[in-house]
């Protein structure tokens, strides 16, 4: 089956194009993202994307991105955003599904739908502090898609391991990244 | 100093009261956050959070908070969102804040301006297959905070150390969350 029968609106010639370049150019493989974030009141903050560098130089996105975060009335806040938990769930769901529109449009398989639920099991005690034996991240995440398209389940389950097997955010949360946070 | 000559904007006798509840109620703080994804096109999907439980009970937000997500153009995509990399950051960037909010405030600590800046060095030539001894996530996060507020900079730098040590956001990029992925 030819990639050039099939449209998902990923450019994946591009994208072989790059691994082809970056694997003899390390160095222009290392990008740096950057978020700003403000302290808006109480649990309410307000973080912003713009600007990165990759591939040598300086980027900006198109427009400015923004991200409210706080925490809900359960939590006797205001719930002017999303919890900071489910934006990390957000973040594994679209790039699990980012990589899914890839890999199927490199295995030329045509995608119609590609939806998914993501769960996340978190008990709070030990965010507040409650039981020292409990964690404060989650307890795990069950990604659930659901897909339709011109493949068979096996060849969908595949391109869907495949998306696993490169994901960026899936790599975060299931291995330890090194964090520092200093004050001014 | 008393916590009633501050305010934050952070309902401290709540969380100490859910945290004293809670401890003598596990199933209760027994939370599942949820997020929806639908692929756009190409790497563009959109995540939707809505409702939740926890404390045995079904919640909904005031409102659904979507998110965008999508790769840049110098990734040859149409950059209608911020990259799931950055959506991380911004939940690092959230959860970490409100934190800082919240224990200032059990401190006694009047905060005036709080804003931080997240950066993330990310060798890209992992997500992109080039070099099978790079990992796909981030090779390491620096959050760097300026804070305005009534208190020494030991103080300070006591809070930020306590917010991350209570942060389910930074709990789950340090250490290793399981994730199941399954297709329906």
């Amino acid at each position: 089956m030819s990639t050039s029968l099939i449209d998902n609106g990923v450019n994946v010639e591009a994208l072989l194009g790059a691994r082809e370049a970056l694997a003899a150019a390390p160095e222009a493989a290392q990008f740096h993202w950057r978020a700003r974030c403000e302290w808006v009141n109480g649990t309410h903050s307000r973080t912003t994307v713009h600007d990165f560098s990759g591939l040598g130089a300086e980027h900006t996105h198109r427009e400015r991105f923004t991200f409210e975060g706080d925490h809900p009335e359960v939590f006797a806040s205001e719930d002017h955003g999303a919890t900071p938990a489910e934006i990390v769930l957000a973040a594994l769901a679209s790039c699990l599904t980012a990589g899914i529109a890839a890999v199927a449009t490199n295995r030329g398989v045509q995608l119609r739908s590609v939806t998914c639920t993501v769960e996340a099991d978190h008990d709070v005690r030990g965010i507040l502090g409650a039981d020292p034996d409990v964690r404060n991240g989650f307890n795990g995440v069950l990604v659930h898609y659901t897909i339709d398209a011109d493949a068979s389940r096996e060849d969908i389950e595949a391109i869907v391991a495949q998306s696993q097997k490169r994901s960026a955010v899936y790599d975060i949360l299931t291995n330890p990244t090194a964090v520092t946070v200093d004050v001014n």
